[in-house]
């Protein structure tokens, strides 16, 4: 504490990387590129966890456990796979003191080593569909890092589900995509747009990549989540059929889909201000901190009496009571102002003498004096508050930085000022693509599933276009 | 399913194999050594951690996440521990294309990497006690390897934490395995034995290493968890110091402590049977299984009842309901045996006419009828009488091959017929320790807290020993 957090406006990725250190939230670690997540910040991967995790439970998955050591020969079975993948992997060669025969790959992603399960245990329609879930850590070789956001190693949840049907697998993978948005809409608080990503832009070895994507403060996009329609790839690669009902053989259909700490990355971007990390109350380890404030002839009542308004909270909402000697009160506010807890209870002597207390939310900073036989039932009311607010500020935000834009000079224009979501007709050809990229910078981050009604013209070629797509800049 | 489980009279190795694969708890991978862990056996897994994680919580310990990966350089600083765990390291060369200027090993346990981030968090006495944990997957390179038991790469927990003095530390350790035994023996109903490793048998870097220890149905020893105090060898390997109280600079006191998916292992072994899985039912990831027993005529109405019989239940238990088509009753009883399903709800049409059910008990098969309005409260006696009964048959199991033995021809004799475990006086030489393994293949699994009050004379020298300990041939 007491080191200052550089301002948004001065220096956007240093304030990010101030929040992501000065809350303790991760450390660089002594490998290049690998990160330590500290107890904080592990607290709000379980939180995302165990929420994420309950909501692929109803959709009907199980958690499973696959190696993450992958054969280099399994990865070469899918030719675009081995493309995207092999060039990012960390390598095993040696191993209990001697060289390996055969190379092992540290999971970039385990479709390979899944499928070549999958093969041993689908045979008949019987099978159908397996819909498994792995938390598990992956390693990709990254050049450039930052905390969360890209990582050599990091923390995910990967689903692989099989299924004996096309349709069923693209209603899975967009189930999924749902539950994704439905996570960060409601969960994170971060309002999302969803859709398709393009050719360029899709997961090596998908059909079809469908994605969540959401705005930053600094207006970048960031992609927080994925799901894929595999089709047929992973089993032809896999040689993994089954017998249908009229007993003919055909090859399984695939979906994966992920999210990653990552998220923990798009949630400070996304809220957080110059006084430290903001938590939307749903996804806080806490959620309220008690702070107690006296002088040495008062301390005893007020710590008591603040010790029962502890009491009379603890069972409702996941408190901490900080009556630390060692700090002052405005110490203390700043401190838990940077760890992003929600609300906070100010107990003074004053208070004391009303059967009162003073709320104040972490996000706006707006107090409010309330007795203490409501304190619980208003605390509710500011959490549900906060956690609306924070959602509708980011909406707003997205909306007045999300321009509909039709000619390419305007566009360029656009972003070398301040840049935002852009909406332009695309015509859909790669050459279009890599060339706004060379010259802008941005990507077609998603090909949203809601349309105009009339088709349009190229942004970048002027032709016909059916699509209207979303271009950024990206993280 | 349809498989025969081999006896344990017969091949008890077998039989082991036999339950986990029939019993989809795991399967063999492609990569020599490494698991697979299947939905049931992850769901087991997932119950343990649940129940493990809320005690590390309860007595004040957080998660946290480090690195896969450790430099070469970091498992050599700590004399012991390079010794213990280098020659079993999987050792990464390459990445991202290129070869790595220094190799990096993938944890073999986190004790390195861990410290060298200590000593960046630890300064002050203000900084201490650090208790944190962390579930992770780690990789020893095994010759010999058998499902959950001894897997080249395994999931685990470990605990490092760090302390101003010596006897925090120590205080911790014996904590840590005390939370061991009671998860041992409250939930998974395994009584252990509970005291310190001999000096040959210890954890690679600690001072003393402390175990909990349980036979197994084959009268073999399995190791369940350790937990190790590492007095300053760590903090003095990464050079970590804090400021006393009084200005002075000394080093930090360590422990760590793990459990890892072997516990599944335990399980199968100490309580399973030759019709399948048993499990303990504060374990059971589905505790009630039910099954209408129908015919074609009275099918709609037998499954309408049985069904009314699940909505009672499935509020109070984990339950599964079986009407699938497909399968005879009979086929469905073995197949939910074989699952360790703790209590099976058999629903027939004379039930249904004296609005009854019959339960019956995974471990016993005794059978009872119920009335439906007792349905709920007779099954949560039965869990605890499961609960209780398994412990208690594990219990007298143990006693009953416990033998106190002072004669090292009777020793010998012992472990060449039946064996078990011999409480048997040891002088404290590493000579007679190696001796006795050699010619019994026996080693100290413990030497218990509780000790005679007479010291005795070495099993195997004969010369006077101050200590009793338990050999036994082990997993």
């Amino acid at each position: 504490m007491a080191e200052r957090i550089t301002p948004r406006h001065e220096n956007y990725s240093q304030w990010y990387i101030d929040i992501v250190l000065q809350a303790k939230l991760a450390d660089y670690s002594p490998v290049k590129g690998c990160m330590v997540i500290r107890p904080r910040g592990y607290a709000l991967w379980e939180k995302i966890q165990q929420i994420i995790d309950g909501m692929f439970k109803e959709t009907g998955h199980s958690n499973a456990y696959f190696p993450i050591l992958i054969p280099e020969s399994f990865i070469q079975k899918e030719a675009e796979h081995v493309e995207g993948f092999a060039p990012e992997c960390a390598v095993v060669t040696h191993a209990g003191g001697e060289e390996l025969e055969e190379p092992l790959f540290l999971r970039p992603t385990s479709e390979t080593i899944i499928w070549s399960m999958y093969k041993k245990w689908i045979q008949s329609y019987r099978d159908l569909p397996i819909l498994i879930n792995q938390w598990a850590n992956v390693l990709r070789w990254e050049k450039r890092t930052r905390l969360f956001l890209r990582t050599t190693e990091f923390l995910w949840q990967e689903g692989h589900t099989a299924h004996a049907t096309s349709e069923e697998a693209v209603e899975e993978t967009l189930r999924m995509l749902n539950v994704y948005k439905k996570f960060a809409e409601e969960y994170m608080a971060i309002p999302v747009l969803t859709g398709k990503k393009s050719e360029s832009e899709k997961f090596a070895g998908a059909v079809d990549t469908y994605t969540i994507e959401a705005m930053m403060q600094d207006k970048k996009a960031l992609q927080a989540g994925t799901s894929h329609f595999l089709g047929q790839k992973f089993a032809k690669a896999f040689d993994v059929t089954y017998q249908t009902r009229d007993g003919n053989l055909e090859y399984v259909w695939a979906t994966s889909w992920g999210v990653s700490t990552r998220l923990i990355g798009t949630l400070i971007m996304a809220h957080s201000d110059d006084k430290g990390l903001v938590i939307p109350p749903k996804l806080a380890p806490t959620e309220v901190v008690i702070i107690p404030i006296y002088k040495t002839g008062n301390k005893v009542k007020v710590v008591d009496y603040a010790k029962r308004v502890y009491e009379s909270i603890k069972g409702s909402y996941s408190t901490e009571f900080d009556d630390d000697d060692q700090y002052s009160p405005g110490w203390k506010f700043t401190e838990w102002e940077i760890r992003g807890v929600p609300v906070r209870v100010e107990v003074g002597p004053k208070d004391m003498g009303a059967d009162e207390v003073t709320l104040v939310r972490r996000d706006t900073g707006e107090r409010t004096l309330v007795k203490v036989s409501q304190v619980v039932e208003k605390i509710k009311t500011l959490m549900e508050d906060i956690q609306n607010s924070l959602f509708l500020r980011a909406l707003e935000f997205r909306k007045g930085n999300t321009r509909p834009i039709s000619d390419y000079e305007e566009f360029k224009q656009y972003f070398e000022s301040d840049g935002g979501f852009a909406e332009s007709f695309w015509c859909g050809s790669s050459d279009c693509e890599e060339r706004i990229k060379e010259e802008t910078k941005t990507t077609i981050r998603v090909i949203p599933f809601n349309q105009p009604e009339k088709p349009g013209t190229c942004i970048v070629c002027g032709e016909k276009a059916e699509q209207q797509v979303v271009f950024a800049r990206a993280y």
